[in-house]
């Protein structure tokens, strides 16, 4: 796809670390196809392919993305070795481990060292379906039509919290 | 100020849940002057100021602000409360705590449920210049200048890493 | 309902941030309903509903409650942002994470600044039965029927625990 | 001093484990000070005064104390010991310990069996301060002067916080 | 039975917090008597039952115990609370709980105060067979067919270990 | 068999505290074994087997072995003690305890004092794995078929990573 | 010292990891002098000198002792490798570790395996004097003018606790 | 420097995230010098330098290097990255944070993903002295007189073990 089409239609790349991660990760595309953003989705290995990683990261922002969304867990390097390879905002997912519940993807995520961000969302399903939102939000910056929608959505959200809990057979 | 007028000017709110926050956000601050990108810091405490958070947030979108960063320690409910109440992209600085490093201040932050997203930088000041460079980041994708400037910001953080440690005093 | 009849009848507010807490926060309702004091549960969420957080706790003094008790999880915001806009005593129940078993939720609601209290039970059941004798123990204060009967509660519960141990099936 | 008279006067009672534990609980004592609650402050160890515990807690009541607040490090036992021995509300204090900064004060204290609760603040003075808040908003319930006092004492607090940070020298 | 006769037959009390824990404790007593070790099992709730823990930890020498083993889980105070009473060596087994995995039944019992030890074992059955074996390491220090039948059951161990692993399944 | 045979044919020993462990270790086998590196496992219990342990230790030098791949869990002491005795490489797998998750495994393993090093993989699965591959890359610095049947291995991975995710049924 | 002698006079061995600890095992050191239990104090380090501490495990009953007390850090192997190599009843101290805060030690020491007891003590000082305390409560199961010595300390430690806290400096 | 001169010369690479981190590795130079094993040491950051990090990584073994050791604090992506682009052994080295004392560095490290192994050492100065000597272990496999050093190192280690602690200060 030329960048120039990509960027108008497919502006978020979903990268994970592998294909075991795509079970938390369908929940942003999930959300993204829900508010109508087009997206990509991708298996990346920081650690299984890094040719792949450096090829994907170095021409996100030629190739018409506008924001990228990588999941991955245990010793968690995607989010924060995209970002240190590309100008554009990059939302990490710490995908929950067998062994620390997902402690160690998180503390590999956020705690990048000054110079080089990733904006962490929750462990797990929770944080696949924010990342798929602040991306949302942020490319609603400049389509209205979008932010429209993010509102929408927004406001379903709400209206579907009902105002009592009710007992479960 | 005009929105429109701060739309141009002041694009980045960094509210904070109290002065002793600042010793932290104010490297946010600074990060954004270094690249140029206007903001405007104010004490907005989510538990001592409530309506003051509730009218910060509601009207940050109408007031013209793009993206909001906000930095808070303990149980840090500012950030997700923000972005409870805004459809902009809301940028979330853990404050180290006195007793538990910050632990508090991260999982406070960043466990947030699906539906409310807050983007979740590092424990401390290196979150706090994180949270100015992916703000930075996302006003870059409609701000040709602002791309340059923070491409040239990142190029001179690459050029200064030495080739060789060396020893001190 | 009148505010004066509630408090008479409905001294305690049960709040919880969403429909999947209620399996926690039911034993909060079944423990005050075995102490014969009135309660009324409702779903309030910090961060879909913030509008309903505002109106419900701004009001819940003048409402007649008098003791509220606030059930969520994760990134915990709701027994927190209640306190801050109310006068009344607050009692906070971390409702297990899937994730982190609620290390989070119990971070997140129980290290308050100093200016706004919650009074934090443990994660889980437990919590959210211990709540309910909290609250009884405070409306006890001035109710010496309820005193009665929550030291007649106490004291089957003492007399319920068995000299040995038996082993099972 | 007789039960009825300290009920009037002295509705506070502030134990702790040791001399040391004062350092935090103090601002315990300053807070009900500032609120015109009267308070006494004991040292009741519960591991090297066994016996001063169940007779204080066994006579609480009848002392005339309505609620108690109890501070103790590490695996501290103080708060649910009394817990289990008075009707009155206990509200608990996790001392900032030497070695895991009062995470094993704060577990200790938290996380209760169902059946005897410790409303628990945070860690160290900020925890403090707020047991003592909390136990005031308790007293309020029957004391309009009182309530109006905390009001007036929360409306101060709320507008003590500054608009906008201050850098400091 | 005479305190003298049991220092003969029953030199070990276990208690513990409740029912549900003897499925842990059992492996104490299961381990106890397969080493010829008389002991007696109570359920001895230090905050449901707090006078029988006074009974029970103040005349445990003066009953003809040796050796005190209790187990608890979540804020554990039953072992230390016991070692506050008497002058016997107790052995803290920490019940692994719902929530924390037995972490806070770790630091609540471990984290005593200089002055009032509780030995401490591992979390859950590991602990219970370790608080056993220990209890039996004492008494064999004046009894020696004690001390001989310990080190035939060490030595059985160690006979048992295979020198290779085998595939199971 | 003699040493020098083994040099050439069993370089890599595995050991591992209990049979139970075999279900964790059989992994670095079965990578060896796809490697072509021989290998011997066996059970050496550091605190059953006492004695197997200082005789494995002390010898596995002059036995032929050149790396040794030691698993444990909870307390784990085997992977230390043999390194505390021999002057091969040691690797250690923290094997997943039932309690705090392989927690306790890794810190006993890893956080070993200066001077005798433990190079510490992964909790569980993965790092017995990978105890095989950075042995193999050990033995593969002064065997050349073996460097390439390892580039070989690596390719092979790296080929299998799919392109994009697909759902699973 | 031959054996007989020493069991008399000095009935506890003190070993620890490195001449660092003896910082915290001073004070298990002076607590049995208090007391007037016997002792010796030695290092023993698990991992540079293995040898020593076979040789020191194996005789210890042999040369008389009838307690061990062991302390160490980090991957805190000592006391648990005694234990193996020892039927004596062995105390574990965790000493404080710089990075962990003595986290790694406890669990090192506490987690071991169904078979191998260590009755494990507080991290760091607290911990110290208890190992010496449950020492002592162990020889005083058949040393009564001992047993009146501890009774004797633990009265004047109860007595030693003021009533009420003193504001200091 | 031609590679097969480095071979002989200079067979292990030291890297480091920052010059931050020198404080910490420079240990692991001074024990590589004493063992008379050659190294050169270089900044190479995952985040502010990837192309520095590709280049180093891809040609470390045509360069002649043996063996890398690599030290980074926080979110520590460096020893895996390395790992995933050269076939030679890599050991890391988790740097104490500032926040949470190196658990974040020591997680992002060691929980890598089976297929891509790092041998990971202690946190901090013992974790880079240990490094050094388990580099030094592997090169000794094939290199006598190293081996004998090294011998030789840790006889004077254990040598150096005095047999009593003794009083400072």
């Amino acid at each position: 796809m030329a960048a120039e089409a990509r960027a108008e239609q497919t502006p978020v790349a979903i990268v994970m670390g592998s294909q075991s991660d795509w079970a938390t990760m369908r929940h942003a595309a999930e959300t993204l196809a829900a508010l109508g953003v087009g997206h990509e989705a991708r298996i990346v290995s920081a650690h299984r392919t890094p040719d792949r990683l450096v090829a994907f990261a170095k021409s996100a922002k030629a190739d018409g993305f506008k924001v990228v969304i990588a999941g991955a867990g245990g010793a968690a390097h995607l989010p924060g070795m995209v970002a240190a390879m590309t100008p554009l905002p990059v939302f990490g997912v710490p995908v929950q481990s067998h062994t620390l519940s997902g402690l160690d993807s998180l503390l590999s995520i956020v705690q990048m060292p000054g110079g080089v961000p990733v904006g962490t969302l929750a462990i797990g399903k929770a944080g696949a379906i924010n990342a798929a939102l602040i991306a949302a939000s942020v490319l609603a910056l400049s389509d209205e039509p979008l932010a429209e929608r993010l509102d929408a959505w927004r406001a379903t959200q709400t209206g579907g919290v009902a105002e009592t809990p009710v007992s479960e057979g």
